[in-house]
């Protein structure tokens, strides 16, 4: 690219498929990427727009004129339409919209009208509905009549005059049933729909717990607006467990790995921010113990191991209770019982690594006084870390506050300030 | 339940959905998991297995005899079929295989043979062939001989006389076509087929990237083996997120929240025992500085924060870069411009929180040593932490080590070591 055979890339790039291009900007440097947008047909955008991750789509969205926005975005799925003009400015936000036919404007208005994170910012409203007192030969002439179907339908909804949801009938079983029969008799009046202002994790649940493909969106009244499909959902599940695992770390999700140097840094700062305060925090408690700190070199160099293994121990209970949370298996009915599970196992640790630590700094230091205050301070901090896994994760989720980004930081907080108090109270006492 | 409620228990369960079952008891304690597995209806049982994460699943497992497991597992799909029986002892596994007709158990012989995490292994056999030369009337009365269609069905695959894989035609496609055309004019020539040694995760990148429902799996020679449906998919990609974030709190996955207290206690002590080690390799860096510790008590407070805000950013980048290589973004074409990015981003960090935590310092203890030595080691070790959260997954990917796994651990041992170093060697250099 760089030898600057533009010609060449750009014919590559328009016999590529759309998710191969996207996949290609979006593990490009932000210059690279720029350059490759450029060399995008423009019939081709729209499609690539859709498969793009959040933070590089708007990237790409605030470098475009409104005409070539309107034109990019002229076929696509209502939902990913809905979600680019909403990361618009308000002038080029009209501007789109003035563009588009009568039609076209109303399904974007209306998909516009729901809360992001909810059903209905990931639902389509491309369904095909049936009504149910005719017979599945006509049925099947009217799709001969009508063309292709859109992608990934794999039902088709029964509906009332009043356009309420009465069942689906599945693309299989018209093709494998006796066609005289009536929709009526066929259709699964059982199927599940899903409430518009469903959130967008539970209905992500549902999918994976039923296998389902497609699935009905309904309003408050039981009236049929749309449909979602699989792959939205597949994105919902991709994009929650990032956002665990990225704000464990502390991060925001969407992190663009190949954005800029110096939005990244500014990004990252929050935390250690929190980080820093933290840590003065637990600095400001070994000051406590000034006194004891200057008579005992040997106490300065082992006080970092409370708290470090402190910190292991109460992650991996905080890793297993955000997963339980975020999969809903931990409940109100169960938290208390694993609360308590956690102390046990987190006393039990205590013990194991009380021993252990005990008989090596014995060894090491050759005064048994050393041994005995490491691994009591041990058995306290591992004991709390185990609680502090536990309930941290359920009072930040009780609190509305997202459990993966604030747990972590809280969890080693206590678990350091725990375990260098603990540590340097007992070395006060027992040396002292 | 404790109250002894078992026949009204019974009774709910039988008219509760099989995933619903199965959330139910990977909600339960151990305890109650079993109680409720033995009031489960038998025929349920199968599809309730199906649902079920390993875990889990093999605790069951473990409590059915011979008998039982071989009518659970009678309707079950090919794979997860292969999955129950790779589990069992060899003695009952026999008395399964046994208990099948000829046709299930060579069906079921041939999956086992395929590797664990690959295509072969998530692969179900149901898939319906068609010729090409024949007209859609034919094909569509042969359906409705045939009768229903396997679930998740979206395309029949159109083979030749030897099974060689030729294309697909999509079922919507039968439905609203000319009916007296011929399968070879309609059929898709470019569908993709899934080599069926293909990683699993690999498998799951292609359906996300190409919103497929479900794909063909051929052999070597282009024959056609089977096909993987998405749900099988979206089950490999939660295991996948679930991995990389408890492997980055150093668990395995498959851990089950609500297993039995001891087991759970020995499952993470392996990781315990690694950061026992490195905790004390930082310890024993402090006490080579016994001498400068003695004397400046200071240093002994201060010491712990310039680790700490080394660990922090460095799992910043590890979670990011542990992501790329996760979704495949971070290739070799790229990797170097990535670690040189991380590289940059920690130096800025490192100027930024240098010059912050000096005026704190300052300002708290009133001695300009002191800040000025913090805010050295601080720069060096966030630079230090940039350089190896980016290089250090990259070298464990290349070496064939889960990254999410000893990452984390590595990263901090560097960050903690490095940290430790630069400001006691400092302190000694500036301060004796």
């Amino acid at each position: 690219l760089s030898s600057g055979m533009f010609v060449h890339v750009r014919q590559m790039l328009h016999h590529m498929a759309c998710a191969d291009v996207a996949f290609l900007l979006e593990s490009s440097p932000t210059k690279t990427r720029m350059v490759l947008w450029q060399m995008v047909d423009h019939d081709q955008q729209g499609e690539i727009l859709e498969e793009l991750p959040e933070d590089v789509k708007d990237s790409l969205i605030s470098q475009m004129s409104a005409e070539s926005l309107a034109s990019a975005t002229a076929g696509m799925d209502t939902d990913d339409l809905a979600y680019i003009l909403r990361s618009l400015p308000d002038s080029v936000y009209q501007e789109v919209l003035q563009s588009m036919d009568t039609q076209d404007r109303h399904r974007v208005e209306q998909a516009l009208s729901y809360p992001d994170d909810t059903a209905g910012s990931l639902m389509n409203t491309d369904t095909v509905a049936i009504r149910p007192d005719i017979s599945v030969d006509v049925i099947l002439r009217y799709l001969r009549i009508r063309g292709e179907l859109p992608e990934a339908t794999d039902t088709l909804y029964v509906v009332d005059k009043r356009d309420k949801l009465l069942g689906g009938v599945a693309i299989t079983t018209l093709l494998t049933c006796d066609p005289n029969i009536t929709i009526k008799k066929l259709m699964n009046q059982e199927l599940e729909a899903i409430p518009v202002d469903m959130e967008d994790s539970k209905v992500s649940m549902l999918f994976e717990r039923h296998d389902w493909v497609s699935a009905p969106v309904i309003d408050n009244d039981g009236k049929l607006l749309g449909r979602i499909t699989i792959d939205d959902v597949v994105d919902v599940i991709r994009e929650d467990a990032e956002h665990s695992m990225l704000s464990m770390a502390g991060m925001e999700d969407d992190v663009d790995t190949f954005g800029p140097v110096f939005k990244s840094t500014l990004r990252r700062s929050l935390w250690l921010t929190v980080n820093l305060f933290a840590a003065l925090l637990a600095a400001s408690v070994s000051s406590m113990f000034e006194g004891t700190l200057e008579q005992f070199a040997t106490i300065a160099i082992l006080m970092t191991i409370v708290p470090s293994m402190g910190g292991v121990a109460g992650n991996q209970t905080l890793a297993l209770v955000i997963r339980g949370l975020a999969l809903g298996h931990i409940g109100d009915s169960n938290a208390r019982w694993l609360i308590g599970k956690e102390l046990a196992i987190g006393f039990l640790n205590g013990l194991i690594w009380a021993l252990l630590i005990f008989v090596v700094v014995w060894l090491w230091k050759g005064e048994v006084s050393f041994a005995i205050l490491i691994s009591g301070a041990m058995l306290v901090n591992l004991t709390v870390a185990g609680l502090a896994g536990a309930a941290i994760p359920l009072l930040l989720k009780k609190l509305n506050i997202d459990p993966a980004l604030a747990g972590g930081m809280a969890l080693t907080t206590i678990t350091d300030v725990i375990g260098l108090f603990a540590f340097l109270g007992l070395a006060t006492l027992v040396l002292l």
